[in-house]
C-alpha cells in the first residue's frame, strides 16, 4: 500500500462538506473576497458514483482562467459552485465497479472536503510509488505540462539554451530540470533572491536571475550571447516581449501561462512581436495540458523514474486548512510560494 | 531556346550602367527620395566572374528590411550602393566556366542595368519553360515562399480554412491558389474592389473581402464560423491582431511579412497576443525563404507544373523603365500594384 499512511485521513464518518464556492466573478487575479466557504451535507451517493475525501487541494494559476467569464478553453465556473480544482483524495465509498474504496485518485474534485465523483473526473490514479502530494505536482498537471510542452514544442537538443520564466514554480522548476537532463544549458528567471538560490541549489539551473533586481535584458544577453533557443514562458507581458528579442534564430517560444498579465479586461497592449517572429524565424506555440490526456500515464512514469533516481527535485509548499484556499491564488500570482502550492485538508473535518 | 526572345535586349554593346543607389536610410517604407539614379561605366570583367544584363528588376516588400539599418536577417544595404534586389537577366559575357553567355538567370543582380556577378549570386537558372518574368515571381522568391511557407508551416489539410492577407499580391495570390489545390477553403483579404474581383475571378478564392470597406472581424466570423485554421499573413499590425482572434483551436499563423506596419522605429505596440496563442494552442511561425535554398529547384518544378496545367494563374504588373524603380516600393506598400510588380529594363540602355 502507500508509503505515507499518515496522509490518510479518518474517512469513516463523512459529515459536513466544506466547500470553497466562487462568490463573484474575479476582476483579473482571483482574491480571497471572490470566494466564500460554506458547509453542506455530504450528498447521498447515487449508483455509478463514488465519494472522494480530498486530502490535497491543488492551487494552479490556470484556475484564474477557469473562474473568468472570458473566452477560454473551458467553461467558466458557475457562481455559487465549488471552485473547479484538481485534488488528490481517497475513495471512501464506491458504488462504481471500477473504483474501489481506499483507492487514491488525482482528479477534478474541487476545492471541497468531499466530491461525489464519476470516473470521467479522474485525471490519474495515484498508483506510482511516490509521496501522495506528488500526484498534484510532479506527476500532476504541472510536471506533465513541463515534460510534454518542453519536449513537444521546445524540441530541445543537446547544448541548446533553455530559458524558463517562473523558474522556481511548480511547472518551471520541473521544466528547467528536464531541460538539463536533456542536455540544455538552463537559465532560470524568477522573482526574489531566495528563489534564485532555490533555482541554483535545488533545481540545477546553470544560471538564475532575479528579474526584480537585475537588468534582465542585459543579464540574458550576457548569459546567452548567441540567443535563447527555447523560451519556456509562464508569464507573458513585458518580460515575454523582452525575452522574444533575445531569441536565437529558429528559436521556440512555448506559451504555457500568462501569469504576469494582471487582467485581460480591457485588452492590454504591448510591443508588436510579429517582426521578431518573422526575422528570427521563431515558432511560438501555446500549450494546454488537457489536450494530451492519452499520454499522462506514460509521461508520469518517465517523471517518476527521474524523481526516484534523484535527477529531479521537487519543492512543495503546503499550507494546512481549507480556509487558506480562497487566498492561495493571489499568493501564487504574487510569487509568495516556493514550489508547488497545495492546501492540505487531511485533518478530520 | 527561350519562347519569348523579344525579352532579350541587344546586349552586344555594354555601355553605361544605370544604377538605383540607396541615397539615405529610409524612415519606414522606402520612398522615391531615398534613392538616386547614377550612371557609371560597366566595370571590366575579372576572371571567374560574368556580366549580367538585367531585364526584369524585381520589386519585393522584403527590400524595405534590406534597406533598413535595424536588426534583420541580412546586412543593411550600404548607402551609396545599388539597391539590393533580385532580377532576371541574361549573361552577356562570362569568364566563369560554369556560366555561359546567353544564359538567363534569376539572382542578386541589384537595381541596375549590369551586374558583375559570381555564381553565389545566382538564385536560380531560368531553365523551366516559362515566361521570363515568371522567374521573378511564380518560381521566384514569391512563389517559392507561398509554396514552402504554406506547406511547411501551414500544413494544410483537406477542408481546412485558409485565410490569406495581401491576397492579390505576389505571394498571397499564389498561396491562396496552392491552398485551394491542396483542398482548403480559401478566404482572401485585400484592399480594394478590383482586387476582390481579381481574387475571385483569377485566383480562385472561395471568398474575398475588401478590408478597407468591410467590417473585417464580422466578415471573417461569418465566412469562417468555426475559425481560421491557417492564417497566411503578410501584413502584421492591427489586422493580424484581429485575425489571431478568429483562429480555430490548433490553428497555424504563418508570418511572412509585416507590410501594414509603417515603421518599427519607435517600436509600435498592439494588442497582446500571448493569451490567444495559449488558449487557442496556436503555432505562430516566421518564414524567410532564403533558409530553404536547397529546395528551390524542386519547389519551382512543382509550381511550374501547376502553372502549365492551368491550376495557378499569375498576374504580373510590369512597368517599363529603371526610373520607376525608386518609387516602386512605396507603390506596392500602398497596394497600387495588381500582382507581382516588375520593372522592365530590357530596352537598349
Amino acid at each position: 500500500m502507500r508509503d505515507d499512511p499518515t496522509d490518510v485521513p479518518p474517512w469513516s464518518a463523512p459529515a459536513l462538506n466544506r466547500r470553497v464556492v466562487l462568490d463573484r466573478r474575479p476582476a483579473g487575479i482571483p482574491v480571497v473576497e471572490d470566494f466564500r466557504i460554506e458547509q453542506a451535507p455530504v450528498p447521498a451517493l447515487p449508483e455509478g458514483r463514488f465519494l472522494v475525501r480530498n486530502i490535497y487541494l491543488s492551487v494552479d494559476p490556470a484556475q484564474r482562467g477557469w473562474a473568468s467569464s472570458e473566452a477560454n478553453y473551458s467553461e467558466p465556473v458557475p457562481l455559487g459552485s465549488p471552485m473547479r480544482a484538481l485534488a488528490v483524495g481517497v475513495v471512501v465509498q464506491s458504488r462504481h465497479r471500477s473504483v474501489r474504496e481506499g483507492e487514491f485518485l488525482y482528479g477534478w474534485f474541487g476545492w471541497q472536503d468531499y466530491a461525489v465523483a464519476d470516473p470521467d473526473m479522474i485525471v490519474m490514479r495515484a498508483r506510482l510509488p511516490l509521496p501522495l502530494s506528488s500526484f498534484a505536482g510532479l506527476v500532476g498537471i504541472n510536471g506533465l505540462t513541463a515534460h510534454l510542452a518542453l519536449t513537444d514544442l521546445g524540441r530541445p537538443r543537446q547544448d541548446e539554451t533553455l530559458l524558463v520564466t517562473t523558474a522556481a514554480g511548480a511547472v518551471g522548476s520541473i521544466a528547467g530540470q528536464i531541460g538539463r537532463i536533456l542536455g540544455c544549458r538552463t537559465i532560470g528567471v524568477t522573482g526574489g533572491d531566495a528563489k534564485v538560490e532555490l533555482c541554483l541549489q535545488r533545481f540545477g539551473y546553470d544560471h538564475a536571475v532575479n528579474y526584480r533586481t537585475a537588468d534582465l535584458p542585459r543579464a540574458v544577453a550576457e548569459l546567452a550571447p548567441d540567443g535563447v533557443d527555447i523560451l519556456f514562458d509562464n508569464t507573458g507581458g513585458d518580460m515575454l516581449d523582452m525575452l522574444v528579442r533575445r531569441m536565437a534564430t529558429r528559436g521556440r517560444v512555448i506559451q504555457c501561462g500568462t501569469a504576469s498579465v494582471a487582467s485581460w479586461t480591457p485588452p492590454p497592449t504591448g510591443l508588436r512581436n510579429e517582426r521578431e517572429v518573422l526575422t528570427r524565424r521563431l515558432t511560438w506555440s501555446g500549450f494546454v495540458i488537457f489536450d494530451h490526456r492519452d499520454r499522462f500515464e506514460q509521461s508520469a512514469s518517465v517523471l517518476a523514474d527521474w524523481y526516484l533516481s534523484g535527477r529531479i527535485n521537487v519543492e512543495v509548499d503546503i499550507t494546512s486548512g481549507i480556509e487558506h484556499a480562497p487566498g492561495a491564488l493571489a499568493e501564487i500570482y504574487a510569487g509568495k510560494n516556493l514550489g508547488k502550492k497545495l492546501i492540505y485538508i487531511g485533518e478530520a473535518a
